[in-house]
């Protein structure tokens, strides 16, 4: 990790010790990823199976996972991975449920209805990765508030082969169709649909550079989905003060290190001796954890920023905006008040990432990259979408024609004035 | 206007009746707002007021509105169209303020307490078009929930010469500067900030080709700004059964048709009556109208439709998903629950489309192009962002550690089951 001291540091430098690694998006990614969802747009299936052999050595005949298939990995879980999940689940359960989105009726004047209602998107398709580290965390965090909102069709795509935690935990979550495709060509496929994937409206859900930059091209056309929030590496902020346990604040570096390689790891203390405790430590745990060679390439491109008082602390965190803030200080929550820009707070020495990454029931699905400035922890109003519902009645119309009137005459838009005046006319006659 | 009856048509017919025109997005367009992003990005204020010089025609010395200006304008505005604004905004606050953002606090498990909170993004920019027909209502309708949501910065961009009207709803909504500014030049000043214009998060506001394509452009810059909603022509969606007043639907479709040339309206009635009645009462009025020959380019891309009955008008109004929907039948509170794909609905005769532009109270900017499928009407929350909180005590870890340590253990993540393990022995030794 590279240290700071902050208070010696120039404005830019100041910059650099915050500076997130320059994110790969180069023009093959794209010009690949263009291509796949132009072939599988042009050709559905035929181009679709034809990805999923090449690129995700898928030997098959149905994409579709079965519902044979389903029965079996229902049948042939885990217990102990059963349980686990079936955990997760009430707690994720029940803290999406509790996202009731906004439900407003107002007379703003004398026969003036106006309403907020909300409805469930449609169909909605959700991505789980694969790869070295299939996420069962991620199905369980996409799949829950679909549910809850309502999305009458949901269907999953992840990598194959789909692993029976996997199958299980969207079983019972309630999706409707799982698919073994990954990458660019199972964005394509949820954002346009062929004869086996229905075309959904919008898509969550993380993923590598291909994923990534299938899902913002698929954003970008209007024919295509939308996504769920702009992407980025993994990241954390962590800030202790001099009574915190250096094991527990290295630990929770360390799980966010080990995601991968271009993750990024913040430490920020207003005491030199835990500075250089947790340094020491976080090396110490390092040695033991199987991915450590990710863990260290991370940490390459992490500080550790010895700030004058928890204050000053704040101001970092909340300049860097992360993705997870851990806070274990004697005052935690009271600073937890103060630091705004985070996509996820975790407060007091009691309450690792890994808890909402998995189990406490708040999302994992958090804004990257600084966009926790203006973006939002995902929750089940991202599965639904407002709108707005008024009716007048004519004596509402008598009453505010002439604000109407004046404001259209003003803007010059005589047509918008007329439909108000003819209604007026109408109301008087009543 | 293209007649059609729907059940007449083929798939692809249905589809062509319900196209929307396609949206000009030159390279041209994406080049000039390109380079006017880059020079303001790199020279700051130089650039920027070069170019509101050669672009805006502005010759003043200061492109911000002094207090003295403010100050005039608050005193020589016309009464009548004061009390207009004033009406408006009253209503506008009403129904934004009781938009109150989430705020849940659950103890998922024992000891294990989560929260959802919202805050204030920091800094906004909200851009008010200017040109033929100045905005003042979009004024309205962009400062007012900024304020209520509690935004610590609220600038407003708006080309010269900004009316009184303009400055006197954005100081009257408690907007903190106004800037004379039009076009990609104000979208780029307000992302990346200028020693006048300071930088914000978000930005806020429709405009013309140049200013939606800055926006995208500086949207997808993590160092620019978000923005609030993509972007495209404005439409209606007309529902009339065979009591509607004939007049006042043709009125309606016309306050949409003189928007734009490439604005849309699409006319659904079950009832060829109605049909014949309203094709002639817009023509009638269309002939009065000062802005005909814009409502006539409009209408020459728009669709009349007769259908079977109510129910497939609102399977063709789910489908088309419009920005504005306009119910004007006997059952409209009925057919109003089952259309949920639109941005806003008026519901029965005495709700035009202007009511709502100006002065009902809900807001005006809206998704359009479709996107209403999936995107959500402008309201208080978009000034907000949402995140989480979380906090278990030492009893809470101790009923959740084994399920946290095995869901790690299965998606091979390590340092996240030691994170977990190390606060279970240390809960074990409270």
């Amino acid at each position: 990790m590279n240290i700071y001291n902050w208070s010696e540091l120039s404005d830019s430098q100041k910059q650099q010790a915050l500076r997130r690694p320059a994110q790969e998006s180069s023009n093959d990614i794209q010009r690949i990823c263009k291509e796949i969802i132009d072939n599988i747009r042009e050709d559905g299936d035929a181009a679709l199976y034809r990805y999923s052999r090449e690129l995700d050595r898928f030997d098959g005949a149905d994409l579709r996972i079965s519902e044979q298939k389903i029965k079996n990995a229902l049948e042939s879980i885990d217990k102990d991975l059963k349980a686990a999940i079936d955990t997760a689940y009430d707690n994720i359960y029940a803290f999406h449920k509790a996202q009731q989105g906004s439900h407003i009726e107002l007379e703003t004047a004398p026969g003036i209805i106006c309403k907020t209602k909300t409805h469930a998107i449609e169909s909605v398709g959700l991505y789980v990765p694969g790869g070295s580290a299939p996420l069962v965390s991620t199905a369980l965090m996409l799949s829950i508030p679909a549910k809850i909102a309502g999305c009458r069709q949901i269907i999953m795509c992840s990598p194959p082969p789909v692993s029976d935690a996997i199958i299980y935990a969207a079983h019972k979550a309630g999706v409707d169709k799982i698919f073994a495709i990954g990458g660019a060509q199972a964005i394509a496929a949820m954002a346009y649909g062929s004869d086996s994937v229905p075309k959904v409206l919008k898509i969550f859900g993380p993923g590598n550079q291909f994923v990534t930059m299938a899902k913002k091209l698929v954003s970008e056309d209007p024919e295509g989905a939308a996504i769920d929030m702009p992407a980025g590496p993994s990241e954390v902020l962590v800030i202790a003060d001099k009574n915190a346990d250096c094991a527990l604040v290295a630990a929770d570096l360390l799980s966010q290190a080990e995601h991968g390689p271009d993750s990024q790891v913040i430490f920020v203390t207003d005491d030199k001796d835990m500075l250089d405790k947790v340094i020491k430590d976080t090396d110490e745990q390092l040695s033991a954890l199987p991915r450590k060679d990710i863990a260290r390439k991370a940490l390459a491109k992490s500080s550790a920023i010895l700030c004058k008082d928890l204050n000053e602390a704040v101001v970092i965190s909340n300049t860097y905006a992360p993705e997870h803030l851990i806070i274990q200080t004697d005052n935690a929550d009271e600073l937890s008040d103060k630091c705004l820009n985070a996509g996820s707070i975790f407060v007091g020495a009691f309450t690792p990432e890994s808890l909402g990454d998995y189990a406490s029931g708040t999302n994992h699905t958090l804004p990257t990259y600084g966009y926790a400035k203006t973006a939002s922890a995902l929750g089940t109003d991202d599965y639904r979408r407002r709108y707005t519902v008024s009716k007048a009645t004519a004596a509402g119309i008598l009453n505010i024609a002439t604000t109407v009137e004046r404001l259209a005459h003003e803007e010059g838009l005589f047509a918008h004035k007329n439909a108000m005046t003819l209604r007026y006319k109408k109301a008087l006659e009543k």
